[in-house]
């Protein structure tokens, strides 16, 4: 395996996980900075031309895992891999956010949904989308359509 | 930080680096497994009610990172991050699949592009995706229009 290093930090509007949006309908149009360590920098480069990344970064605050837990969302308990659960065996979060510009090593971006200082592990170009007429989200869709 | 650990191992047709398809306009259509470690398979519950997810997991067979090399793709150098090169400050691979079914602590998916006994650090429902004509991909989109 390998141990995880940071390649930057979150700079985000949130201080407390309680004032992120969660939960069904929740919006996550926070914008904010994912400020990348000089040494790494060079590895950005291109990295503007694109509309969309994916973020990859550790839940830092979080301890332990739960399997089967309810979620914000509807209550029930679901598995965490069916969930965005923070309490997961690998406390990795995933976020997809769109570039609004950068500026030399920090990269000014729009959909954040992660606490000020949350450590980024890595970056990858948002390549490509699966249609939404064939997307199923499962427990998701019954709780919105319950909802 | 944490200490990765697999929470299960990829079961792929591609044993080796050379025969994964690779560039532009590469179809990643390969069936096979996610074969989840009985102590974390209570996490898949709920999971086959998505169509699809996202895999992440590790490039174990990598050895170092470059932040500036060049792809398959065009030959010309891009930022590491702009790009899916395995040689990353943190060797994540992140990869789309789609779920064709499951057998207790195995799900058989399509999409595959990791090789045989890659291992397995997390899973997440993939709930929604950037419409298409919202998506721009940068040094990509002005390879394919060459290309």
């Amino acid at each position: 395996m390998f141990t995880p290093t940071p390649i930057g930090f979150v700079r985000s509007p949130y201080s407390q996980t309680s004032t992120i949006p969660k939960g069904l309908g929740a919006k996550h149009d926070a914008e904010g900075d994912l400020e990348i360590l000089p040494e790494f920098a060079a590895g950005l480069q291109d990295v503007e031309g694109f509309s969309h990344l994916f973020v990859i970064w550790v839940f830092d605050k979080s301890e332990g895992y739960q399997l089967v837990g309810p979620t914000p969302v509807d209550g029930i308990p679901h598995g965490v891999f069916a969930t965005r659960s923070p309490r997961r065996p690998n406390p990795l979060g995933l976020t997809v956010v769109e570039i609004l510009g950068r500026t030399e090593n920090r990269l000014h971006v729009r959909g954040l949904d992660m606490l000020e200082g949350t450590p980024i592990l890595d970056l990858k170009p948002y390549m490509s989308s699966i249609a939404a007429e064939k997307l199923r989200r499962g427990w998701l869709d019954v709780a919105e359509a319950k909802g």
